[in-house]
């Protein structure tokens, strides 16, 4: 079928090789799971944009008909020699069928988040800020999991861990719903995916980061967010959404912060305490 | 068909009469629309009982078979002789036809939400604290809504107002998802529902109300969250979760606050934002 809108890197994705591509992308975007290399589906510019900006591998570019008026604005990432992806061209009902949105903007990479080490994510960031540690225990929906990345990044974050907690393991940051909610920030805070929660603590505490437990219940030893001194080398563990961190952890932690709340409200949802606490610390570093 | 479990007052819900009652719980549980007389549904024994402590006026409440296991636990507001609404009793399979939920707990309530003036809203609070009212301008999800309810209640907000913001109105605090993500808190706070936003300004200037735009654009005179002196009456105005509020009521405003934030985020979710700045009004009402 002729494309007079194609370049000449463009490949009208039709043949039976190239429609491999295309399963590529559904199974990656509708279905939510990783390609065989472990990529992960982006949907959209703006987390196109994201994907193609992080240094991430990618994997391939997809643009439907439509999609091809956002090609401008992605052009610096794009058009340039050395690009070690292909760009592939389809139709707009072709790709209403494998995107995941309602409302598709036609345009979709597939790209692999990077791997990092427990060494990697302590390391010493650019700005020279100490290490500020989000670890997500337990926490069970990909949105909450996306937001709580995104609010941490924007509060100077330096890192991200996953980790499951009793009953609930934490929602991969990388589905289509947690990396929306991130707007991109999953690609570009280093995440480390997977450690048991009472080793994690043991390395925390062996390379002198202060462990700090998000806790709901009334207790009388929790801190007020005001009284950490969030300058300090932390981490701050997040538990389940309904059950919160299991005690003994919260026993084996630092110390517990509380934020205290009134109003006849029993709690604050997940992800309005985690923006509280990171706005805290970036308030501390920032402005004292 | 007889039901040896029934009390003196219930009265299982088979005759065609009564099934008016099952029709009233449907439209407003699972349609999400208020009754004629202007009440609202709430499921589950937590949100039911948020009802029946509110001091709302209560039009009904409903039991499944097996919802009768959460009685106890709500018998110091339905076990006394002065109740002016009906106690309803229905089968496990009928429950489940008129509940929004997936899994329903066989407890609801048909509850109407009072209604505030301009003058209500403004009165001095029990503890004595300046007013302190968040304004959602144009939030278009119901989650957010109810989300940014329960965060400003919890941090000491003594009222609400819901209005509308140039394209987009604001989700109804009472809809089924709103009052679930607010924890019942929709029902507690004094909301005064619907001024036009410039004439909402106006009254609150001509009130001594400091009126502060919670603003996503880079802006010199914005105030970092810290500047400002949260123990003024204040009134802040959250816009639309996408447009932000319109730059004329931005400028109307008597100032604009503005969450520093890094790591290459463009913006905060926008409960995300709302927790940061009730906290920190709460922060500096509490400890300063």
């Amino acid at each position: 079928m002729p494309d007079p809108g194609k370049s000449a890197r463009s490949s009208p994705v039709i043949s039976s090789r190239e429609n491999r591509w295309l399963k590529e992308f559904r199974v990656a975007l509708r279905g939510g799971l990783p390609t065989e290399s472990g990529a992960v589906g982006v949907e959209g510019v703006r987390l196109t944009e994201e994907a193609l900006s992080s240094g991430c591998r990618i994997e391939a570019v997809l643009f439907s008909e439509s999609g091809r008026r956002h090609h401008a604005r992605l052009a610096p990432y794009l058009d340039r020699e050395e690009i070690a992806f292909p760009i592939l061209y389809t139709t707009g009902r072709l790709f209403e069928g494998i995107a995941d949105t309602e409302h598709p903007q036609g345009i979709a990479a597939l790209v692999e988040p990077r791997e990092f080490s427990f060494d990697d994510i302590l390391r010493p960031s650019l700005s020279g800020a100490a290490p500020l540690l989000i670890v997500l225990a337990g926490v069970q929906d990909p949105g909450n999991v996306g937001t709580m990345l995104r609010t941490a990044a924007a509060f100077g974050a330096t890192a991200a861990i996953t980790s499951a907690s009793g009953q609930s393991g934490t929602a991969s940051p990388f589905s289509p719903k947690a990396l929306r909610a991130s707007a991109g920030a999953a690609l570009h805070i280093p995440i480390l995916a997977g450690p048991a929660l009472p080793i994690l603590l043991a390395q925390l505490h062996a390379s002198k980061i202060r462990t700090l437990a998000t806790s709901s219940h009334s207790d009388a030893s929790a801190l007020a967010p005001w009284d950490v001194d969030w300058r300090e080398p932390i981490a701050l563990l997040i538990g389940n959404e309904g059950a919160g961190l299991p005690e003994e952890i919260e026993r084996s932690t630092s110390a517990r912060v509380r934020i205290p709340i009134s109003g006849g409200i029993e709690s604050l949802n997940a992800a309005a305490a985690a923006a509280v606490l990171f706005y805290e610390s970036s308030r501390q570093r920032n402005s004292l």
